[in-house]
C-alpha cells in the first residue's frame, strides 16, 4: 500500500516514519533536492504542479495526501476528476478543505458560517479598502496576504494611521485581508482527525508560544476542561462540515476564557509534534489511519509534554542527548536563519515539572529565544 | 552520518526508523530482495560475504553494525584490518564478541569465565562424545549445533538413551554441544548497552514466553528486584569483559530464584521490542547512540508493556488497530509458516492489567498459540 504525498518536508518525513510500522510505503513529490522526506522515502523530484509528475504520483499511490497546504488546487482538482494514469485519485484531505485553508478570506467565511468565533476582518484589494477596513475595525490591526502565509510571513502590523500607506506599499501587490489585532492572553491549538469512515477523535489542547511569528514551544495537554470542550466542539464542527479526512488543526487566541479562531491548517501541525512520544497515537499515525479508513488510535496524552523547536541552527547533538530523557528529531535540513531544523520533546509526570524543565532546556538549547 | 548494517531484516528496519529522528542515514547489505530494512533505506543486494560489497558498505559508512549475528567473522575481520576502500572500518559490536556469540562453545566458555551461571555442557564432535556427554550430564538433555541456531532451529531434545543415536543422525554433520535440560520455572532476558565511551545502561528485565522454540510474548518490566540486580550485574560483567559497544542481550532460565544463562545475542533482541513504546529510549536508538559514542538514553520503563509476536500469518490490520491503544509493527515480509512477520505492543498502567489484556489479545490475534 503506497501513500503519495505532495511536499517532502519534515511533516512528510514524520508521516513516513509513523507509517512504516503499519507496513505502508511512501512516494513523495517535491522539487527540492535533499528534502527531509526524500532522505527516508522515494521522491519524484519535480515541480508540485507538474501534471506528469502528479499523474505518476497518483498512479503509484492508493491515496494522495499533502505535507504542505499551499499545493496547487487546480492541479489537484484536475487529478481528482482527471485524465491519464492517475485519474480519479482519492485525495485526502478533500481538495475543497485545502482550498478553504489556502485563502484567509474563505477560512474566515468558514469560521463565520460554522459559528466559530474569529477576529473581525475585511477583504482588502485596494488602498481605499484598507483605509475603510482600518476605520471600521480600528487600529492596531494586521494586514495579511490572503495566500501563502506561514510562520509570520506576509504580515504587516499597523499600529497607527501612518502605517496604512506603508503596509499597502509592502503587501499591496496581492489580495489581502485586514483583521483586528486581538490582545490575547495566550494561544492554543486543537488537532482533530476524521477518518474516511466518519470516525473522529480530538487531541488534548496544545498551548503554543510564538516568537517573531514562529512557534517556539508547545506544552500539552493544556488542562483547561472548558477550553478543551469548546475547542473539541469547534473542531468537530469543522471536520463534519468539510466532510474532512485526515488531521485538521485550528489555532486560537484565548481571551478572557474565550476562544477566537486565528487560522486553520488542513494537515498535521507543528504544535502536535509532541504526540509522537507524548500521546498514545501520534498525529502522523492517526492521519494515515484516517485517510486509509482504518480505526483511529487513542489520542490521550501520556504524561505532560513540551516540544521545543530548533530553529536556524542545531544545538550540538551530544549536548541534547546528554539529557537522557529527551527525544531529538533532526529533520536533516541545511541550517538557515529562521528555518525549522528539528525539535526536541520532553515528557514529564506533572505539568509543573514540564513547565520548569522546558524553561531550563530552552535556556540551554535555544539561547536567545525569549522564555515563556 | 551513515550507518552501515550487515543484514536487512526487521531489526535493521527498526534500527533505521529509530535512527532517522537523530538525523542518521543508513545503508544495508543483504542478498534478499524486498527485505524489511530495504523497504525503508538503501540496500546493497549482495551476499553477506561479498568482499567488494562489504568494502563498498564500509567505505560509505562511519561505522558498521549488524542486524544478524551469523555474519561472516573472517569477512568482518578482513574489513577491520583491511585493504581497499573500506579499510580500518570501525565495527560495533567488536568482532570478537560477535565471534563468541556465534559459537555455543565459546559462549559457554565466556559465561564460565565471567562466573555467570549457565547449564552444564560438553562439546560434541562424535557419537562417542555424545554418549560420554549424555552419561556425564545425564538425560534428558539438548543437543544443539554450535553455530547458526536461532528460533529453536538446530536443536534435538534427548529424552532417553534411545535418542542418542537419533540425535546424532539428525545433527551429527556439524560441530555440536550437549547441555543439560533445565527444568526452569520461567525465562527472562536482560538487555544492556555500552557505548564507545564506556557508558553503560541496563533495561528492565523481560519475561519471555516461547512456544516451539520461538518467542511468542514478552512482558516487561518483570519486577523482581533481586533478579534484576543479578541480571544487571551479569550483563555489566559481559559488557565490560568484551569491551562491548552497542546492545547485548543475555537470555536466562530462572530456577528457584537463580539465573542460569541460556545464550547471548550480540545485538538488539526480539524480547526488547516493547522498548519502542514502553521504555524512555528504545533499544534500537540506544544501540545507535552507543556505537556513535553519543550519551545513552534513559532505559526505564514507561508503564507495563506486553509484546506479542505475529508469526506465520498477519492478523487483519483493521482488527489489530480496532484496539485503539495497540501499536502495530508490520515488518513488510511475505507470510510463511514460522516466520516473524510483525509484533504488537501494549502499554498498561499496571502489571495486572497488562497480564490480563495480553492474554485476551493473544486469544484474539494469534489464535492457536498457547496462552501463558
Amino acid at each position: 500500500m503506497t501513500i503519495g504525498i505532495v511536499g517532502a518536508g519534515q511533516l512528510g518525513r514524520m508521516m513516513a516514519l509513523a507509517g512504516y510500522p503499519l507496513g505502508l510505503d511512501f512516494l513523495f513529490l517535491d522539487p527540492a533536492a535533499g528534502s527531509p522526506a526524500g532522505q527516508v522515502a522515494p521522491q519524484l523530484q519535480q515541480a508540485f504542479t507538474d501534471p506528469q509528475a502528479l499523474q505518476q504520483l497518483a498512479a503509484a499511490s492508493q491515496v494522495l495526501t499533502i505535507d504542505w497546504e499551499n499545493v496547487s488546487v487546480p492541479a489537484l482538482k484536475a487529478l481528482a476528476k482527471g485524465k491519464g494514469k492517475g485519474r480519479g485519485t482519492r485525495i485526502c484531505p478533500p481538495v475543497t478543505a485545502i482550498a478553504a485553508a489556502q485563502d484567509r478570506v474563505s477560512e474566515k467565511k468558514l469560521f463565520d458560517k460554522l459559528d466559530i468565533p474569529t477576529t473581525r476582518w475585511r477583504a482588502v484589494d485596494s488602498l481605499k479598502d484598507l483605509q475603510r477596513a482600518a476605520h471600521a475595525i480600528g487600529l492596531p490591526g494586521v494586514l495579511k496576504t490572503r495566500r501563502m502565509g506561514y510562520d509570520g510571513k506576509g504580515q504587516f502590523v499597523l499600529r497607527g494611521p501612518d502605517d496604512i500607506q506603508r503596509a499597502w506599499d509592502a503587501l499591496g501587490a496581492v489580495p489581502l485581508l485586514y483583521e483586528e489585532m486581538v490582545p490575547f492572553d495566550f494561544e492554543v491549538s486543537v488537532i482533530g482527525v476524521r477518518s474516511t469512515r466518519g470516525e473522529t477523535a480530538v487531541y488534548p489542547l496544545n498551548r503554543n508560544f510564538h516568537h517573531d511569528g514562529i512557534l517556539r514551544l508547545t506544552r500539552a495537554p493544556h488542562g483547561a476542561p472548558t477550553l478543551q470542550r469548546l475547542a473539541g466542539r469547534y473542531i468537530d464542527r469543522a471536520l463534519g462540515a468539510l466532510r474532512y479526512t485526515g488531521v485538521l488543526t485550528i489555532e486560537f487566541f484565548v481571551r478572557h476564557g474565550r476562544l477566537i479562531a486565528n487560522e486553520m491548517a488542513p494537515r498535521v501541525h507543528n504544535s502536535g509534534h509532541w504526540t509522537i512520544e507524548g500521546a498514545q497515537t501520534s498525529q502522523f499515525e492517526n492521519h494515515l489511519r484516517a485517510i486509509l479508513g482504518l480505526p483511529l488510535g487513542a489520542t490521550h496524552a501520556r504524561g505532560h509534554s513540551a516540544m521545543i523547536n530548533l530553529i536556524g541552527t542545531m544545538p550540538e547533538q551530544s549536548r541534547v542527548l546528554a539529557h537522557p530523557d529527551l527525544h531529538l528529531h533532526d529533520y536533516g535540513k541545511e541550517p538557515r536563519p529562521g528555518r525549522k531544523l528539528g525539535h526536541v520533546t520532553l515528557v514529564e509526570s506533572t505539568a509543573l515539572r514540564c513547565e520548569r524543565r522546558s524553561r531550563t532546556l530552552m535556556a540551554e538549547l535555544v539561547p536567545g529565544t525569549p522564555i515563556p
